[in-house]
Order: C-alpha cells, then sequence, then structure tokens
C-alpha cells in the first residue's frame, strides 16, 4: 500500500521552487544542527544555513522608548556556515552553469541526495552529486559523500571544500519575523567565539582540496564530515557507520511515528513532510528546544515559544516520549530565569519567557510577548499531558515546582472581584488583539495549571495551604459568556468592538500586520489565529456552544498565523463538520509545501506541522485521553479512507486503525 | 503692596541648589534661545546648555521590534554651546576655587545677576560678575555684560570667552523621559551642522581675550553678544540698546499679565517664577511651538505636546494673544504632516504628533504616544478657546482645515455601536492607563471638536453634508456612567480593575513608571495624573458629580506627572474645596522652586506652570469666558486675601480684583 515514493520528496512535489524555499524543504536536522539545502555554487539569491541549536549571539535591545522591566537582550540563533558549497574549477575556469539540479530526499532513511550538472565556457560538463545527512547518531555530524564525474570532457578538475562564512544579507522588505542572524565569528584554531557575548563552539573536518586530470566518464567519490559542538570533544565515525546508523534510527522513528493515510497521495506525503521535520529539528539535551522554524531558517531568531507545549508536544508525548521528556526539562532548566523575571515583574512564582533561547524574555514588544503570559498555563498542560499519557509520575514530581510557580504566578496576577477571580492586561494567542482583561483562553488554561498545581501538591502532601487557594482561585475563575448572542467572548472587550471591514481589504494586504498599525488592527473584531476555538479544542464538550463560537471566531480570522487553521480544522472534526476540517487540514498538511504562508523561505512552519499532526489524530482519529485508556472515534472525511497510526501510551506501542 | 522683592529670585528662595538644578531655575528664553544658568568654570555635575528652539538632530528610531506605522525618527532639540563659561587665570594660575557665588533673577527686567568670587591656588581672589539676557528684542541674541575686579591682589589677569562645545553625558540612572542632547556638530567658517541631519544655523560672536595687569580693586568690564540663527543674517545691536528693549518688554509683559497675590509672598514669587518662564519659552515664529521643559532643559527632548493646548494656551490666550496666535500657527504648520500620519495609520483627516518638534510623530511607545489621540481634539479646544476669547473669527476661518481634519480623523476612528458613537483603543491623559476603550476624557473632547467642527462649517457654508455628520457623531457620543458606584469611569474597563496596593508601596518606588512594568501598572486602578477629571474642569457644571469623581479618583492619583495636581486644584475650588484647592495650587506654584518632582534639572515643568495660572485664574477667580463676557467668581481659599490680574478679551485689557 505505501510506495516508497511517500517517503521520497523531489521538486516536483513543491509548490514553489525558489532557491531559499528549496534550502528550508530539504534542510536536514537532527535536534543540534541543521543545515540548509543550499547549492553547492551559492547564487544570488541563495541563503545558506548552518545552524547548532540554542546557540546564539547576543546584543542589548535598543528601544526607541525604554521602560522598567523590558526585556534586556536579544537573542539571535546564529547562522554560522555554509557547509553546502565547494569551490569547482574545470581546466581552470570557474565560472561555471548551473544546468540541471536534482533533489531527492529520503525521508524513510534521512537521507538527502542531491545531483548537479555544471557547464564551464568551454562547454565542458561536470556532474556533481552529493548523499548527506545530519547525523541522529552522532549529533555533533553533518556528513557529506560526493562523487565527481566529468561528462562530457577529460580533464583537470579543481575541487575545495571547507565551511564558508555567512555573508550579511538584508531583506529588503519589512518583516519583522525574521532577522539577519550572519555573524561574523573570531576564529582561534578550530574554536570560534561569537563577537559580543563570546559564546564559543568548535568545529571539526577534513577539507577536500585536489586538482586532478579526469577521464570522461571517471568518477571520484569523497567523504566528508563536519563535526561542530559545544565542546571540544569528537569521535572517529566513518561516513559508512553513520550512514547505517541514521537508516536504523529512523527506521524506529517511523515504526513508531508514522500515519497512514489511505486515499490521498498528496496529504500522504505532506504528513510524512511534517513528521520528517518534527523528528528532526527537536532539541534532545534538556538545554535546547524546538524554535518556531525548526533548525532550517532564520525566522524567529530560532526562539522557543508556546508553539512546542500546544503544537508540538502532543505529537512527541504520543509517539516519542524521550524527545518530549527533553523539551520538558528544557523548562525545568530555565525556571530560575522565569522566577527571577516574575520577581522582577512584581509577581510571585514564576512567569517564563514568552520569546527566548536562554530562558531570559527576549520579546522587544511586550503587547504581543511578555503579555502572552498563557505561556505559564500551556508549559503546565504540556507536563500534565506528559503524565497522562506516560504515567510517569514520577519525573513531573521532580518537576513539581514548575507546576507549583505557574500556580503562584496566576494567584498574584489575578485578582477577586464579584464577577470572580479575574485576570487582567494579557494578550492571548490572538496577536491582533493585545493587553485586554479576562482572555477566555488566558483564564481556561490558567485555571487548569492552578487546579493541577493543587492536584498535584495534594498528592505529594505539600503545600497545603496553598494548594487550597490554588484550588479556590481556579474554581472561581472569571469566563465570560455572552447570552444576548450566545458566543463565548474572547475577552471582556472583544464584543463591542468594530468589525473589521474585510470586503476592503484587499488580498495583497494580508498578514495585516505587515500593512496596518497594531492600533488599528487591535480596535477591530479581527483574529490572526484561533483563541477561543484553542481553548475548545482542548476542554469543551458542548458542541452546540462550540458550533456557535465556530461560526462566531472563524469568519472574523484571518489566519495570519501559521498556527491557526489546523486548531479550526480540529475543532471542525470535534462537531461533525468533515468538509471544512478536511479543508483546513489539507491546507495545514501542506502549508510548506505549497508555500501557503508565503514565507517558507524563512524555515519551516514547525508548530503547523506539529498541528497537521493534531489534525489527523485529535481531528480525524478523535483521540481522548481517558483515564486509564486511549479512545479514538471515526471522524474521517470522505477524502480520507483510512488512517493507520502507532502511538505510545504507558510505555507500550499501541497501533489504530480509522476507518 | 508689591516690593521689587517678589520679582527677583535668588538662591535663598530655592529648595534644591544642585547645579543642574540652579542652571535650569535661573535659565533666560526668549522663545528662540534659551541659555542655562552654568558656572562660568564648569563643574563635575555641570549641565550647561543653549538651545535653539526647533532646532533638533534627528536619527532613525530604532526598535526592538518593528511593526507598520511605527514612527521612524527621533529629534532630539540639540544642546548646542555652553555660552556662560570663561577661561580665567590668574598669575598663571588657571586652578581656581569657587568661594562664592550669587545669583539674583530680576524677573522685572528679564536679566539675570551672577557674581561669583575665584581664588586661585596662592590665595588671589577675583570677582567675576555677570549680567546677562536672552534679548526679547532681537531674538538671535544672548548678551552679557561681565566685570571683572581683583579684590586682594594685583597682577595678570587672563581671560578667555567664547562657546565652548557640550560634552556628552550619559546619565547612570534609568529615566526615560530624558536622553543626551549634546551632537559633534561640523563647522564651517560660521557655519555649524548637524552630524545625521544635516540641520545648520550660523553663530555670531566677538570672543574676549585678554591678558592684563590689574591693580587690586580695580574693575574691567566686557559686552559680549552671542547671536545664533537658522539663517546667516545678524544685525548690529549693543548691549545698551538691547537692554534698555528688554526692560522696556518685560514692563509691557507684566503690564498685561501680572498677578497679584495678597497674603502670600511664597506664592507670590512663585507665580511670577512661572509667569516669567512662560513668557520666555514660547516659540514666536509660527515654526516652532513650546517645548515641554521649554527651553531651560534637555528634558523630553524638547518635544512639543498637548501641554501646549490644555496647560499653555489658556494663559496666552487671555494675556498675550499674539504669542496664542503663533502657537496656534505651528499646528497649521503642520496640518500636512497630521495629514499623512492618518493616512499611514489608514484614516481620514489628520492625526497630529503626540511627540515632536517638526510635526512628524516621534514617539517611540504608541501606547503612551500615537495613541493619545486626544491631541487631536485639544488642538481644537484650543482655537475655539481663542477664538471665543479674541474674537478673532477670521484667524479661525484661515485655519478651519485643522478644525476640519480633526473631525473627520474621528468619525473615522470612532464607529456607532448599539451604545452610540464609540471610540477605541486610546489613550487619554492617564498614561498609567493604556489602550482603553472610551476613555471619557478623549470622547468629551472628541465631542467638542466634532460640534465645533459641525458649527464652523454650518457658519462659513460648506461641508454640509460632513457637518451634519460631525454633529450627529458628537450627539450620539458614548459617555459611560456606572449608577451603581455613581461615578463616571474613566474608560470601559477601569472600574472592573483590581486597586493599586498602595499600602504597600514604598515611597522610593514613585514615579511608578520607573520601578514597575506597565503590564503591571495598567492592570491596576491606578492613575499618573487627572484624567476624567480634566474633562469635568472643562465641561462640567454637575458639582455633585464632581465631588463624588473627585473622591474616587483623587486617591487614586500618583500626582507622578507634573500635569496633574494642578487640574484637581482648580476643579476643588469649582465645587468649593478651597483647603484643598490652596494644597494643590501651593504644590503647583512652587514645584519646580521646590523640586518637588525631583527632576527640575532636566528643565522647567512648564504645563505645570501654565496650570498655576489655571490654579489661580479657572480656581480661585472662577473665570468663566460666556457669550460676550468674562464671569468671575471668589473662590479664594482663606489663606489669600486678593487677588488682582488682568486679562486681555475681544482685543481689550480687562484688570480684575477677587477678594
Amino acid at each position: 500500500m505505501v510506495t516508497i515514493n511517500e517517503y521520497t520528496l523531489t521538486l516536483a512535489d513543491i509548490g514553489n521552487d525558489a532557491l531559499q524555499n528549496i534550502e528550508t524543504l530539504f534542510a536536514q536536522a537532527n535536534g543540534a544542527i541543521g543545515v540548509r539545502a543550499s547549492l553547492p555554487i551559492p547564487e544570488k539569491d541563495s541563503k545558506p544555513g548552518t545552524f547548532l541549536n540554542a546557540f546564539y549571539e547576543s546584543h542589548d535591545i535598543v528601544y526607541g522608548e525604554n521602560a522598567y522591566g523590558y526585556a534586556k537582550k536579544h537573542q539571535t540563533m546564529v547562522n554560522l556556515f555554509d557547509f553546502k558549497c565547494i569551490q569547482l574549477m574545470i581546466d581552470g575556469d570557474s565560472e561555471l552553469t548551473l544546468k540541471k539540479k536534482e533533489l531527492s530526499l529520503d525521508m524513510k532513511n534521512g537521507l538527502l541526495n542531491e545531483s548537479y550538472l555544471y557547464e564551464s565556457q568551454s562547454g565542458k560538463i561536470l556532474e556533481y552529486q552529493v548523499e548527506s545527512f545530519a547525523s541522529h547518531f552522532d549529533r555533533r555530524v553533518y556528513a557529506q559523500r560526493i562523487s565527481l564525474k566529468p561528462v562530457n570532457f577529460s580533464g583537470v578538475v579543481k575541487i575545495n571544500k571547507e565551511p564558508q562564512a555567512i555573508r550579511s544579507v538584508k531583506d529588503s522588505i519589512f518583516d519583522p519575523r525574521v532577522k539577519d542572524a550572519s555573524v561574523q565569528l573570531h576564529q582561534s584554531g578550530n574554536k570560534y567565539t561569537t563577537p559580543n557575548s563570546k559564546r564559543s563552539f568548535y568545529v571539526k573536518f577534513d577539507s577536500i582540496a585536489t586538482e586532478q586530470f579526469m577521464n570522461a566518464g571517471e568518477v571520484v567519490m569523497y567523504d566528508q564530515l563536519y563535526q561542530i559542538s559545544i565542546e571540544n570533544e569528537f569521535y572517529d565515525n566513518t561516513y559508512e557507520l553513520l550512514k547505517m546508523k541514521q537508516i536504523e534510527i529512523f527506521e524506529k522513528f517511523w515504526q513508531s511515528s508514522d500515519i497512514v493515510i489511505e486515499g490521498d497521495t498528496i496529504l500522504q506525503k505532506g504528513v510524512r513532510f511534517n513528521l520528517y521535520h518534527l523528528f528532526n529539528s527537536a532539541g534532545r539535551d534538556g538545554c535546547s528546544n524546538f524554535s518556531a522554524k525548526g533548525l532550517t531558517g532564520e525566522g524567529y531568531e530560532g526562539h522557543y515559544f508556546w508553539d512546542t507545549e500546544m503544537y508540538l508536544l502532543p505529537f512527541f508525548i504520543y509517539t516519542q516520549p524521550d524527545i518530549a521528556k527533553s523539551l520538558l526539562s528544557y523548562r525545568e532548566y530555565t525556571l530560575p530565569n522565569a522566577q527571577a523575571r516574575a520577581k522582577e515583574l512584581g509577581f510571585k512564582g514564576a512567569l517564563f519567557a514568552w520569546r527566548t533561547i536562554n530562558g531570559d524574555e527576549t520579546s522587544a514588544y511586550y503587547p504581543a510577548g511578555t503579555a502572552q503570559i498563557h505561556i505559564n498555563a500551556d508549559i503546565a498542560y504540556a507536563f500534565q499531558l506528559f503524565e497522562r499519557v506516560t504515567g510517569e509520575e514520577e519525573f513531573i514530581e521532580q518537576n513539581c515546582e514548575i507546576i507549583f510557580e505557574t500556580a503562584r504566578f496566576w494567584l498574584d496576577y489575578g485578582f477577586y472581584s464579584q464577577r470572580g477571580f479575574e485576570i487582567h492586561e494579557v494578550t492571548g494567542p490572538d496577536e491582533y488583539t493585545a493587553l485586554v482583561n479576562n482572555n477566555y483562553y488566558t483564564n481556561k488554561m490558567a485555571q487548569n495549571n492552578l487546579y493541577y498545581a493543587a492536584e498535584l501538591a495534594r498528592r505529594m502532601e505539600v503545600n497545603k495551604e496553598e494548594s487550597e487557594k490554588w484550588q479556590a482561585a481556579g474554581k472561581a475563575m472569571f469566563l465570560g459568556f455572552d447570552s444576548d448572542l450566545q458566543v463565548t467572548p474572547q475577552d471582556d472587550s472583544f464584543l463591542i468592538k468594530e468589525p473589521w471591514d474585510f470586503k476592503n481589504t484587499p488580498k495583497e494586504n494580508f498578514p495585516l500586520l505587515l500593512h496596518y498599525h497594531p492600533m488599528k488592527i487591535y480596535k477591530h473584531q479581527v483574529l490572526k489565529q484561533a483563541d477561543t476555538i484553542l481553548a475548545h479544542m482542548l476542554y469543551s464538550e458542548n458542541e452546540e456552544q462550540i458550533g456557535r463560537d465556530f461560526d462566531f471566531y472563524e469568519p472574523l480570522t484571518t489566519h495570519d498565523s501559521s498556527l491557526s487553521k489546523t486548531i479550526y480544522g480540529v475543532v471542525a472534526s470535534k462537531i461533525g463538520r468533515h468538509e471544512q476540517a478536511y479543508h483546513f487540514f489539507r491546507e495545514s498538511a501542506t502549508m510548506d509545501l505549497e508555500d501557503l504562508q508565503g514565507n517558507a523561505a524563512h524555515g519551516i512552519h514547525a508548530a503547523n506541522m506539529g498541528g497537521s499532526w493534531l489534525g489527523l489524530i485529535y481531528g480525524f482519529a478523535g483521540l481522548r485521553c481517558e483515564k486509564d485508556k486511549l479512545i479514538t472515534s471515526n471522524q474521517l472525511p470522505k477524502e480520507i479512507k483510512s488512517l493507520k497510526f502507532t502511538l505510545t501510551f504507558r510505555g507500550k506501542q499501541q497501533t489504530f486503525k480509522i476507518g
């Protein structure tokens, strides 16, 4: 049933074959290193890239107007090198023209195959092939096997292959979501250091530099390992060994995580593509996490967001619990930063950074950054889900301070009024509304955080007095409802805002954030992404109410965020709107392949990839985790005949087939 | 009754004699040039300063995170030179110690007298005296008459006196309200140019450089004129002539603007001091305005705010209508910038800059900048007041586009709902609450703007259709009222916020903005300054309601803004709370003399100075402008026996005596 083709991505499979797009989609990564699939000989629009997860340069943030408590330092994941490039010369001629390129991403085995034909000015054609991978066995290694063949000539071929520095390229188009990540590194031996924050890493590689006469049709091959690490410690590995291990590791990965969709080969490939990237970009060491763009591009500066907890961790928790544990451990690792941040802002407990690499807040626009304090509850939610699915109570108890400290924050940030326990001056998931009171999603998630902390405290027999307060605040949580409209208000003021004039908004003015001032956006009923609907996906069983809210919010939603459609899709499934669900799912499954957001060049949309897993498993398969078992239901749209997938529940793999 | 002493300020009159404080308080200005009263030989803490109104350097604003429509350029009034300093040598010794200083500001005549004793290392004492003024006759000129006298020796005295560049001093204490204003100017002949924005001005002066033997007790004198102008055009004037003119001009000024307070010499001096500075720092040329700190310091970068319209213009309109006209003309001069800004933000009409020098928005924090769109209505209000008091309909009709364009903005920015015409996502005068819906002050002022535009259009027989819409929107304006609390809500959400915990806020944590993150401040019931109460000062006649609102808001008000107490004072008078009114007035009358805000070093608090005039005239004298006459009423507190003042109404001076 499954053909090899569905694990293979070629240029024919993608909707936008601009250079930078290809570089992202065919990028390789192993959770520690990421390498963009750039050309061997860069062209004008090339944006090569090599990233080391959690390795960043930092600078003081300059504010037009500063204020107390603003985030102090930028953190920018550094684009370290071009690992792909080669200097080629045919009979002394280095001005070569690219005549043909073929890329084939073998997702089954975690390998990339590239083939290029380069022609000299006098018409001599050289074939340049590379098989490469970011090793999942030794995460320090990016491995390449190069082969050269003169196609129509015999002559002297000269090559030189070693890492090249990244040149700084300023984007001419205004887009605050991306920032130049090139840095002029200081080199001393094999040690490289960022100029400002003096962070270092080490590189080991054997450069290739040869000049030899080759006969037409003759093939020469070179194996080359680029190694890169924070510690100056490297192992001796051969290409062959690492390749064998790579294939083994990917076999296990697909065994535990594959999803087989019968009836739609495009979706099948899209989903595999997404799972492949999810597996590749997740940090494994407890000190790194999953960047919004994975390790495939410079977008969002390599920062970690709530994306990890709400969009990525469900996939990992259900299929790769060890990776899930690493990602959660990262939050434990940054708890001291979160405690310091809460204190700085004048609150008890811990407030996790909205965007960060090292755990410190780096959001330089707090209304759509720090104010998204729901991050606290998102993290608690992910720990709770991990516990429910894996049953690993011990891990949770070891990390209980995260749950307690976030609960302490909520208790202090919120307050009791006549209406209950209210939480003011927050920004919910929807970033087209900011600094509001009682964002429904935030309150609902905070309620869960408070309840979970109280439950954990009872179980562990600690914090007795506090746990009663947490329980009480959770119970008193204000959750609005508009009885006239029969709609769940996104926040206290959303329903009285002026509706956005969609009719007179030209298509090219989306995403709105690039074309309208925040004041204009915020004052209207317009959503960047699912907000109340996300809360309903997680907590509501009232199909009628979900449906009314869906009908109210969806037409107001621009889906300018890539975190949106997937959630609407899951919820559509939940309330039996299978056609809509399919429509949303399709877009999320192929978002980067088709470049539907228009900026895949900046890197994959990781959260959406995790979201497409949610669309299939939470949505079409209706997965629910009840006390001691997993329950599914058939919510398949008519376009999909069946769905087969494997989950790991309480340490055991279970395979499900729907339809 | 009036003694000369009450027009003279000496060091004995001020509460904080730190160098920078003295520099501000004794500063001299003429609306074009301002010169701080720094020492002849600067000391470590000196902050000398010479400013040219509306002359600024500009730089791109760097944002930690940029967004569409943000203000693009900083504008910083440049601190050009030290005009006060002199190089002195006594018998070859230049390490002199300041033994004695006396300053005497002759406000009656607009002259500053300084006297210093400098001692050489061998005990030789030289007396250095300066009489100086910023000429109101020729606004290019800062004039000094210097005299030197060896007190206890005969010997060689060497002097060198010419303008010195300002060295850059970085404040070590975090304070976003002040910014280094020094610039390394490029000099070419007598032309000086800012390095980045290439703005130029010209200087003319005769340097003094002599070395001569002087006998003990012998006096030598030098007159020195420093001239500075955007055009390279200067007049020949003598010190004597300019001094004579200065005295004449100040005589006229006091004739038309003085206020005589019987019963309190401290207040008398405080008020004169305030009026003196108001007269000195107001731009006269229609292309400059009145900086928040006048021309006396670097605070707020020399920017113009709503302070002009709401705090300063009443004084000028009632006493110096020509200056008032210049200040209003400045807004007309920047109308094209305001039109462009509205368009950039996606709205019709004009939106005036919240803070600016050249008319372009320079606020780099829009929630407490651009969002204060009440600036539009404040400007319309001032035009309207000018018309009512001066009767100059023609001037208004010439400038009608300001009134129409601001009305057009309101009609587009607001919208109709079931509750009426609402205005969302604004920040009112109180900057401790931001981005709210239906700020009462804003709505009330916008209503007035719309009505005034409609009235003007009817009168001029233009914009018929539009004027009906303006009238209708004004009439439909949503103005909230909480019938449970019987309080006028500052905005839609203010009354449901958590009250600020004043009890646990240590005194050193004020002003809050320097010690708490905006999120913490905004989510609480806490005011920086009068907001709803300011609307009541202007529009409400319901004493009972004003009283209830006063009692609700005043305890929540930190008065962290210098624009606050004066308004509470006027309103206290209005509702017969004379003791409170006196208390507020006293603080506003002596705010800078006593350094009550703690930052007089950065420059005078101009708005508060205008506010102290309001306290006396609107407050204690209960001034109201009815159709064809001015009406006063006796609201004097018991501490003040009587009040005598002069106003100009419809071209005629009238003198009033209250009590």
